[in-house]
This record gives C-alpha cells, sequence and structure tokens, in this order.
C-alpha cells in the first residue's frame, strides 16, 4: 500500500522495475537482505537515489542491515500493481501488435492481453499468439463482460484517435499509446506514451555527439 | 549541422521527433510558415519549451514569421541523423526482433534493418520480413563488409551481455537495448535502453493514483 499521498515522480517509476530486476537476481543467489548501496552499484546509480525512490514505495531499510530482499520485492511489485494479473485489450494486430500478444514479458509484470481487436476481416475471428481478434464493434461489450479497463494501442498514427475514442467508450480509462499519434483524450484517461522514435533520437544524437566529442 | 557544442538535454531530444511529426502535419496540409506557438499547442506544450529545443537544432526562427515548415523539417531531420539511412543490424529474431524487422517506422527515421542474427539453428538462413538471418559468428566480418556501426538488441535478458559483447567486437558502437537487462559496456559505446517495464510502471501507477485522488 502506498503511505505518501504524494504523486512519484516520473524518473524514480521508470527506475523501479530495474530495481526488481536486480532484486530478483540478488534472491535468486540466495541473497536475503541488501542495501541501497547493493541495488545503487548494480545499477550505476548513487544509494541515496535508490533510498529516495525506495521511499515512494513505503518500505524503510534498516541501517547498516539493509532491506529484506523477499519483502522489497513484494512491496515493489504491490507498488507496480504487478503483484496481481490486469487484464489488457489490444488495439491493432499488426507487425507491432502480434509481437506484443507473443511477449511473455507482460504476464511477468502483469499485464495480461486477454484478447485483441482489429478492422482487418481477415484478421477477425482468428487467434494470434492464442488470442483471439475481434471487431472494434465488440469492444465495449467485451470490456465490461471482462472487466477490463487498460488498452494497448498498436495501430497506425490515423487511425489512433478514433481507436482511443472506442477505447474511452468503451470504458477503458489507462492506454498504452504505441503508435506515433498524440492523442486527444480527457483528463480522466491515464495515456503512456511508448515512443520508439524518443528512444531512436536519443541513440542518433547521442552517437553523433560522440563522434563530434561533445559528449 | 549543429551549431551548439554542449550535448542537447535528453528530454528536449526525446520531444524533437515529435515536432517532426507535427511538421510533417503541417506540410501535409501545405502551411508553409509555423509558429513556435503553432507547434506546442499540437503536442500541449509551451511555445518557449518548443523555442529553446528548436535552438539545440540550430535553427533561428524569424519573429512574428517563424519556422518556415519544410526548412525546420530540415534541420530537425539533420540534427537527428535521419536524413540519410543508417544501416542496422538486429540480434534476436524472436517475437519482438521479429517484429522489428517488419516496423515500417523505422526506416521512415532513417534506420534500415539489414541483417538479422540469431543463435537458433532453425532460424539461421531463413528470411524474415526480407532480412536474412544470419549466425552471431558472422557479425564481425559482416559489419566490416558492411559498415555496420548500430545493433537492435532483442534477445532475453540472459544473453544479452554476451551479445553485447559480440556487438562490441564487431565493431558496432550503438546498441539500442530491447533486453531488460543492463549492459555493462565501455564508455565509448552508446547504449539506449527501451525499456517497456518502465513505460507498463508509468502506466500502473498513474492509474491507481488517479484512482487514489493522488493526481
Amino acid at each position: 500500500m502506498r503511505e505518501h499521498l504524494i504523486a512519484a515522480p516520473l524518473p524514480t517509476i521508470r527506475r523501479i522495475p530495474r530495481y526488481l530486476n536486480v532484486l530478483e537476481d540478488f534472491a535468486a543467489e540466495q541473497i536475503s537482505f541488501v542495501s541501497a548501496t547493493d541495488i545503487a552499484n548494480k545499477l550505476g546509480l548513487k544509494p541515496i537515489q535508490v533510498r529516495k525512490d525506495m521511499a515512494f514505495t513505503g518500505i524503510v531499510g534498516k541501517p547498516k542491515v539493509g532491506y529484506k530482499t523477499d519483502e522489497l520485492i513484494e512491496t515493489i511489485k504491490s507498488f507496480l500493481g504487478w503483484d496481481s494479473a490486469t487484464d489488457a485489450f489490444l488495439i491493432g494486430a499488426g507487425a507491432l501488435g502480434t509481437a506484443l500478444l507473443g511477449y511473455r514479458g507482460f504476464a511477468e509484470r502483469g499485464l495480461q492481453i486477454v484478447a485483441a481487436f482489429d478492422i482487418d476481416p481477415k484478421k477477425i475471428g482468428t487467434r494470434i499468439h492464442g488470442k483471439e481478434v475481434f471487431p472494434i464493434s465488440k469492444m465495449a461489450e467485451l470490456a465490461k463482460r471482462m472487466q477490463v479497463h487498460i488498452g494497448v494501442l498498436t495501430v497506425p498514427a490515423e487511425s489512433a484517435s478514433q481507436c482511443a475514442h472506442a477505447l474511452m467508450d468503451a470504458g477503458i480509462t489507462g492506454i498504452w499509446n504505441f503508435s506515433p499519434a498524440e492523442l486527444d483524450v480527457p483528463e480522466s484517461m491515464t495515456v503512456q506514451r511508448e515512443d520508439l522514435s524518443a528512444g531512436l533520437a536519443v541513440l542518433s544524437v547521442r552517437m553523433s555527439e560522440k563522434k563530434q566529442g561533445i559528449v
């Protein structure tokens, strides 16, 4: 449970899954107690950063002893909502959508894609990695019946806005947006943009800066 | 060409591809001049932010006229190195790797995946979305011959470190790391981590904060 009633900063949230990876490695090595310094060293971070981030999950380390590995893993999973499976729909069963349907990493992180939606009649009714593909018109009914609140959006930019509205009408409140489009949705919706071009831009610019001796 | 000899901040670099999307929309609508305010409004940003970010690309807007749309597009593409195609290798032809091999978005952004590598004998010699799959042992020879300096890493966590070293030995200097592993490589390498769990964490935490009335 969250004890802090202030929103966690974005960089903190983004670092927390990395802590979880490191802690799971420690647990696999039967290391029962870990310090913020142990975690920080594995990730090239400062221990104070780790301690500050951990405070947002509600856990407190003991001086000289550190954190109990198992307890910290559970606390982090609960903070991230990864302690129980959350069902999600995927919209857009193209190349990227197909890959995400087959990606085992999500289930490990509590996200279970339970159905896919597409407009292509050739895809509708088929199964991709075991998940049935439905027409978009079925979304509202299925979302209500299956109690789904998260949509993974993997459609081209030109269909993104229309699909986002279909998701909203279906009662979906969180969109994981893999499309390059900017979505114009009400504040009540949570949208997380997964922008591959941003990552590619960072890689290109940093390589070019290194070549020019700027960094 | 970069006129600034200081490294662009990370959030600036990540925003620039979004400016490019918006500018390409303006160009498609035959809008020849755009202001920082026009761009900012489309993205829900402040105009001063857009102006500051643009300065890193080396372009200067004219007061009351703004930027010439086509010129700004060219300047941004040149800043990002997206004005010419850069060849890349993909390592790990699993579900995610296969999707990225078929993803048209990269070519539009100047990244051309020219070959894939895998350890699975059943995949080696086949073609995925037209790209041949080679054994990892061929990487150094092909990187040299094809002048490839970027590797897209889509292997499971347990193989990531070994593959990163194979990339390094092949003369690759930039790694786009889609594996959940932390890579321990020398400073001379540029590594861009594409962390899907970080995005999922942000979506989960923000939805839970909204539910609790924190944000």
